[in-house]
């Protein structure tokens, strides 16, 4: 029921990098500004179905670029501007490999594209929220996703070689349409005329030199000979405008090393369960344990052990392994297991240091990866239960679920509890927190719940909203087990549209238009006949035959 | 290389009804309130392959709604509320017939729910800015589309019996998504919590009673006893806060009777001409011709005669029929023909008297045809010639096509002209005006630009950037020919989801949320062979056989 295609994608996938692995992408420092350079390798791609000619990209490469920005936060504070070219003549970047695509199903495509998205908007979370600077300097021609890349940039400058042009060749040549932002940031970041968008993207060779200027898809055009000059002098005055530390060091992002059996994911404070029979795995953060760190300089030493920082960074590997690897998993069961004061010592921490470049950067990881957890397309069921923790941060993994469960056992206390990191902190991609989103119709309620210092036994909970259902000990078992099978037997699609429209209420911001309005668009064109089919645009790319197509409109 | 199924949609579909012919609903009249009453025939669906069950609806059923509401707009301004309800014992509805979207092509479905969608925002459109009021009066179950209606409405009231409940049961029932903005309205609009939104759209009974109420999906339950005196009392109470005329008379909105030949449509003031070769349309409007009134009573005299509303009845009709039976004309090339003098004439008109009720609905009808056409997904290229009115109101046409060119002929003389209609009155879905979003990246400029007393020649035009393209007499026949042949080209996916994220940038409201987000995903369910597949859950509805599921989350 899948597109056609050869290539079973390559499962499973892993999601950890480091520089010295990088196949694909160099790093190099200079003061306060990295480059990070794309020298994709033709034969080093995730399946060996496909080369990756002119520096085009698979999701292989992509997982390298979200490492290195991310270690350059966390790793590497002195670093203020970076500047992301190529290290390929007359080529920035060919943007999504044509041939990866074809050859993948289409949940790989939407998975594909969703997390080369979350990358992109990554690196414009750095430079709203981390001080960070990023200059596109595009020494060639840049196509597609490769324009794409450079849109998540604050500024493009493009050399003005008489050739190279920047690009959005998908709906020409391909059928389909940029997947990774392109139309939303051309109209809505960059403010490109609407009928000169249109233009743009009907035009698969681009627009290049001076008109590429005016018609603001770049920021400036340099000759040849002074690109690399006018690049660097603009990273660094870019630099100076940072509020980064002056110098480091930064703390090592180390391998998380999970311990992976075949139905099982066991890191140091995450733990996964998958049942593939019920369709259903199981997902426990465990809280903080032992004394935690309360300043910023035992923070630093202690690094990437520190238990959100850890916790954060196994829950997001977590969810992307799910995404990937296990497609047939339809529900997500989340616990947590823990003390609540645990946790709210550490958000306590976390927020009476937020200014810290570290505990900043810690934060909105956090913030980040929670996002994720809201855009993975699985139905999330919080179970709350006597020993658990869903305090303060953790208890954004049961507001971010569809639906939340707290058992009401008087023999058994249970509690839930918020901080000041429900507060603010930890906006969701609509701008709002988790707690704003839930109760649009009563605002003033938030801040009414955020004064309670008390924790909320089940039916102060539920009295106040924050949790869907509390079943008391008697129905708890049949009323949990029989809402994870009807969830589990309904459609999948339904469901990913169902809660890709219930989860993003109030205000829509570029990032959820991305991920609603053009996600969604693009979803429904790369399973169309017009793209995929026989005939169609993407299968015919770069064979004899032309596309055909089925000329009505919808 | 559509979805299976045994009807053909039934084709040309004609989009004019009055009440004396209605089929479905019936229309009375209280003092300021009016009752709409469903009471759809199972055999008068506009297929013979469907029967109409339990209050379920076609196109042309909804075609009656769209028209009434129109109509009473426009013809009874003494109405201050519309209560809408059902003549069937026990059924309110039960929404969208099944049976007809399973033998539905995918672009019917599509344009189907379009259709429904526009319907119920004209009902928003009418509470918000033409002092109607309306009450959602459930007598009995309320289903899908049924519940959609409802949540249109200014207040829902549901009867207390034991057994009537809302319910979107689209989800659990037939693998699709409820597809007339159910889902953004109930999260968006009524503010439900969006735990108990899921839970509500997974359950195929639906809600009932007091928890309704608790719920919000409802605004209150009556007992069956007391519930037609307690919707006639809301509905008198709601009547008196209009600003609407306490007597009429209004107007008659009299058939259009357009000439209609193989090839073309001809109204009085609308002309299309079809290239099914091509697959190209011409629409040409035609601006005001003759003493034009200047007051209120002459606008009440002339009626739908009025050329403002004369000419965007037939410029609806014409979007309309191109929609549902022209499906391969991809691209519609956008022409006026009058005196720029004469439309900003009646654009003075207008605007000096924007109070009056009859003025205030001729505004706001041409304000939703505008949107329309913003929401019609073919390409729209206006070709600006000599003898052309591109001028206030008009000029709307070319700032919503997708791009413009601009002959620049210095023998023939060829202008363009702002007036006040741009500046506000004819917001788009997106809550800005076509300049506004025009010119998102220099908003400055948009006063500036209002501020220009004198028309703009070709030159001035392209300066100001109020044209895409400006070419001279000798390029202007080639330029405009490979454009027009070089969109026919594309795949028509592709452009579909291209328009609809570049004609859109900035804000987004419920309305393009509904469009954008909630639209896109529908779209991709309803071809996804999990619904549509030879066992997908559309499929088996109402058969023996139960659905079969590929259960891959994407």
């Amino acid at each position: 029921m899948e597109s056609p295609g050869p290539a079973a994608p390559p499962a499973p996938v892993e999601f950890e990098r480091s520089p010295e692995i990088y196949k694909h992408w160099r790093l190099s420092f200079d003061g306060p500004v990295a480059t990070l350079s794309m020298d994709v390798q033709e034969e080093g791609g995730l399946s060996s179905d496909y080369r990756l000619k002119l520096n085009s990209y698979d999701l292989g490469v992509d997982i390298e670029l979200a490492d290195a920005i991310q270690r350059l936060r966390f790793e590497h504070p002195e670093i203020h501007t970076i500047v992301i070219t190529s290290l390929k003549e007359r080529v920035f970047c060919a943007g999504a490999n044509i041939f990866m695509l074809r050859g993948s199903t289409h949940a790989w495509k939407v998975n594909f594209c969703k997390f080369t998205n979350e990358t992109r908007l990554a690196i414009e979370d750095a430079s709203a929220h981390s001080g960070l600077r990023f200059v596109a300097a595009l020494n060639g021609i840049c196509a597609g996703g490769g324009y794409e890349l450079a849109l998540a940039c604050d500024e493009i400058l493009l050399v003005d070689d008489g050739n190279s042009a920047v690009s959005l060749p998908e709906t020409p040549l391909l059928g389909v349409l940029p997947g990774t932002g392109g139309l939303t940031r051309v109209v809505d970041k960059r403010k490109v005329r609407r009928d000169l968008a249109d233009v743009f993207s009907t035009v698969a060779e681009g627009v290049k030199g001076r008109r590429a200027v005016e018609w603001r898809l770049v920021d400036a055009v340099h000759p040849t000979s002074q690109f690399r000059a006018k690049v660097a002098a603009r990273a660094n005055e870019l630099a100076a405008t940072s509020d980064r530390p002056a110098a480091g060091p930064g703390i090592r992002l180390t391998p998380l090393a999970p311990t992976v059996t075949d139905s099982s994911l066991s890191y140091s404070t995450v733990r996964v369960d998958v049942d593939r029979q019920a369709r259903v795995a199981t997902l426990t953060v465990s809280g903080p344990e032992g004394p935690q760190p309360s300043t910023p300089d035992e923070i630093l030493r202690e690094g990437d052990r520190y238990w959100p920082l850890r916790a954060f960074r196994e829950l997001d590997d977590a969810l992307l392994r799910l995404r990937f690897n296990e497609s047939t998993i339809g529900t997500i069961v989340v616990k947590s297991r823990g003390e609540p004061a645990g946790v709210l010592a550490v958000d306590a921490t976390l927020l009476a240091h937020q200014q810290h470049w570290l505990v900043r950067e810690i934060v909105h990881f956090v913030k980040r990866t929670l996002k994720r957890m809201d855009l993975t397309s699985r139905s999330f069921f919080a179970l709350i239960e006597p020993g658990s923790c869903f305090a303060g941060t953790l208890f954004e993994l049961a507001l971010a679920s569809d639906r939340s469960y707290m058992l009401d056992d008087p023999e058994r206390p249970n509690v839930i509890a918020l901080s000041g990191m429900n507060a603010g902190p930890l906006t969701m991609s609509n701008g709002l927190t988790r707690l704003q989103t839930r109760f649009l119709a009563t605002p003033e309620l938030v801040s009414e719940l955020l004064e309670e210092k008390e924790p909320f036994d089940p039916a102060a909970a539920l009295d106040a909203g924050l949790v869907s259902f509390a079943p008391d000990e008697l129905d708890w078992d049949d009323e949990v087990r029989l809402a994870i099978e009807a969830r589990a037997a309904l459609s999948p699609d339904a469901l990913t549209g169902m809660e890709a429209n219930l989860r993003f209420p109030g205000p829509e911001t570029m990032e959820t238009k991305i991920f609603g309005r053009l996600t969604a668009w693009q979803n429904w064109i790369f399973i169309r006949p017009n793209a995929v089919g026989e005939k169609g645009a993407l299968t015919s790319y770069g064979s004899e035959s032309r596309p055909e197509f089925d000329f009505g409109r919808t």
